[in-house]
């Protein structure tokens, strides 16, 4: 058997030999066990995804199940089951959750109507500056003096500034669940989450510098704002401007639906690496190009295959059908670009957020007194969100505010920097990460439920 | 910057501590400079691979400029340009180029039609084992002896075992690429091209026998083939008898699109998973896959986004139009997984012959004495191939013979294991690799040229 030759460590080097010479991929193609187990691991965690979903059947959206069935399966070692742990420090599943997150964002800027975007920018940046100073502030004056009165103020700085973090991946996952993203709420959190990412990531830096080096240089801070600004005016700018030029440069390439889309997603991908370069996160670009390629219609017509059929069809049809399903027949080529990103979400969108759950540990919440200062400063965590629905104008503020909730990585990314930096002690770290979980879990239960009442409240929305 | 936070050895422990604790993915998120890279590298090479699809202007399947421009990216280090090196050695991207090869042959396996390939059976079988027995007879016993005088038999035994392979990646994406996958010397030689992988493992255990313990195990021998013949046979007997079941069963799923493709999805990695445990290469199960999900059709027609809208549109229709655009969207909807598997496809199967490509060391050429000796190595290796063509019944013998011959990361196998068991020498490994390379990037653009004259002779082929 090839598996059985190619097993040892000296056919193991030979391969990595070879793989200095030529073909590797192709010889890793017949060759590494490895690859074909990260085969079945995402065959098992597409179907376990896919099994979660039934919560829709619940009318729930699909988000909650894959959080939970990760949480799940991960932390199936609990009851002596291990099978499974492998994947959680499988490199190559991590890397495609978060081109899944990515996809994700894309997806999401694509579907984002930046007209309403620009209708409700101010409100999105009052919700995202109110969204940050409140829970900086009860974290660093309230929850930090009153529950860890032993640490000193820095370590209330660093939990004041995790405590301003926004994740948008979750909320924007339960609005498209839920068929909400054309909510003018929708796009007011998306908007602010946004900004909020451009924020803490000044904040961070800010807090960093202070404690640290106890000062902070102005000059430093004002480069991190202008290069964030610029990216994302810049991106803007050209989604406004020059969609238009690429839609034409777009419609003269005839070699077929392929290439566009490939353009498209390496144009997403591009971003999200300038993002990235830039300090802010990938998503960031990600939602970024969505945005951009949005107004980037695929004017010909021909790249969506059933058209020419369906026109052949409809040759002896009367003028008023033939009128009719063309009107279809456009919107959905317009579309085509959400429709070819589809199978690519469905393939790794799941993998996120079950991957995601996967990596909570149950076992930090057994620590009962931990757990219940967790608690409290989870309760507070939700205060400083909602209080940032009241500046979102004459919306639905529980759900903007709840919108804000999750903090998921960004929050926990503020946390490791302060433990990094010896300002967080190991037990504020777990409650901190305590504090994440909770607002990450919790929400798009609570979400999804008054998406859910304001839709039957106003059915065209 | 949160980049610069992150750059340093601790801050690196500190992520890989939390990554041992809580939501590494997302953590990775906005934190690996690594993950963020890889994302320039796909957009890098997808751009480069959509630029190589020009040849199609020339009447060249995309196939033969993806390969080019991988190598032409892969040696730029002889000019001194070497920053696009690193992409060699990414295990993300050597991942996801397989991935790409594993969607690619799924595709071909979907698009394959079973019936055709049962009538042609019979006649793959007898190409399979010619194309086995001709080039294991010329190497073993004719260029052998001839060119590698001072090499032992058991060298000559691995020349002759390393001729008898044949890549169907390379020739299945030609026929792709042409639109000839349903003519019937395309499924000839997908077919034989799968026999041939299972004789070839049987081969490599024979000669891996002889040379390492000097004799051959009937029994492991007939287990081998045994095993692999099962899988074959069982999978063809499910596309067969279980299709219609497992249609029933998607069917009953009403959660939507996302679903059906996840779990077809799932079912090629899990086939392909268990295609490497028995000692397959996995695209042979990923073939297998597509084979049988061929036989799967969506009957539930809903799934189709644009078929209600359209559905709406005709209400005043006449019946006649009303039937004929039905039509359109039935057999639209029974093609669905295929066009759903395209985006995919799209996205990593350029990924594969780029990657590909770029592992074709151009050194390796300039040894003149090597080169002279593996040209006629290649003249043989081509030979060997097209006389498996004449036992392929009343077809184009030349397509079919053609189609056998590139060698692909198969015969690479089979040097590595050579090598590695001590019985080929360095040179020797040299020759076949330039074997190999040239079977691989000239066949498709002969075989390109044979099928477009056979389309024009017979256009309704």
């Amino acid at each position: 058997m090839l598996k059985t030759l190619f097993s040892g460590p000296a056919s193991r080097r030979a391969v990595v030999f070879l793989g200095l010479v030529l073909l590797p991929a192709s010889a890793y193609a017949a060759g590494s066990s490895e690859t074909a187990l990260t085969f079945l691991w995402i065959a098992v965690l597409l179907m376990l995804a896919k099994l979660s979903s039934l919560v829709e059947k619940f009318r729930q959206p699909a988000v909650i199940g894959e959080l939970l069935m990760g949480v799940l399966i991960g932390n199936l070692a609990l009851v002596g089951f291990t099978q499974l742990d492998p994947i959680k420090s499988n490199h190559i599943i991590a890397f495609l959750a978060e081109l899944g997150v990515i996809i994700l964002l894309f997806q999401i800027g694509l579907e984002s109507d930046t007209r309403i975007m620009r209708k409700v920018g101010v409100r999105a940046l009052l919700v995202a500056i109110v969204g940050v100073a409140a829970p900086f502030a009860l974290g660093t004056w309230v929850v930090g003096p009153w529950l860890f009165p032993e640490t000193g103020f820095n370590a209330h700085l660093f939990l004041g500034a995790t405590l301003t973090a926004t994740s948008v991946g979750v909320t924007a996952r339960v609005f498209k669940d839920m068929g909400a993203l054309q909510m003018s709420e929708s796009q007011i959190v998306l908007g602010a989450a946004v900004i909020d990412d451009v924020i803490g990531l000044i904040i961070l830096a800010v807090v960093t510098a202070i404690v640290t080096t106890g000062e902070v240089s102005v000059g430093a801070i004002g480069w991190i704002t202008a290069k964030a600004f610029l990216f994302l005016a810049g991106a803007l700018l050209v989604g406004q401007h020059a969609a238009p030029l690429i839609s034409r440069q777009f419609s003269r390439i005839n070699t077929g639906v392929g290439m566009k889309f490939s353009l498209a997603i390496s144009f997403c991908l591009v971003l999200a690496y300038l993002a990235h370069v830039i300090g802010l996160a990938p998503i960031i670009g990600a939602f970024a190009a969505g945005l951009i390629l949005d107004e980037v219609t695929f004017k010909d017509y021909d790249s969506l295959e059933i058209i020419p059929d369906i026109e052949r069809a409809l040759i002896d049809a009367p003028p008023a059908s033939q009128r009719k399903i063309r009107d279809v027949l456009n919107h959905h080529a317009e579309h085509h670009l959400e429709s070819l990103a589809g199978p690519i979400g469905h393939l790794f969108i799941p993998l996120f957020f079950i991957y995601t759950g996967m990596q909570v540990d149950l076992k930090t919440l057994f620590d009962l007194h931990a757990l219940q200062i967790a608690l409290v400063v989870t309760l507070i965590a939700f205060a400083g969100k909602l209080i940032s629905g009241l500046v979102a104008g004459p919306v639905n503020k529980w759900i903007v505010g709840w919108g804000m909730a999750p903090r998921g990585e960004v929050g926990l990314i503020f946390a490791v920097v302060g433990k990094q930096l010896g300002v967080i002690d190991a037990q504020t770290f777990s409650i901190i990460i305590i504090m994440v979980m909770l607002t990450t879990l919790l929400t798009p239960l609570i979400l999804s439920n008054l998406i859910r009442r304001q839709q039957r409240l106003m059915p065209d929305a």
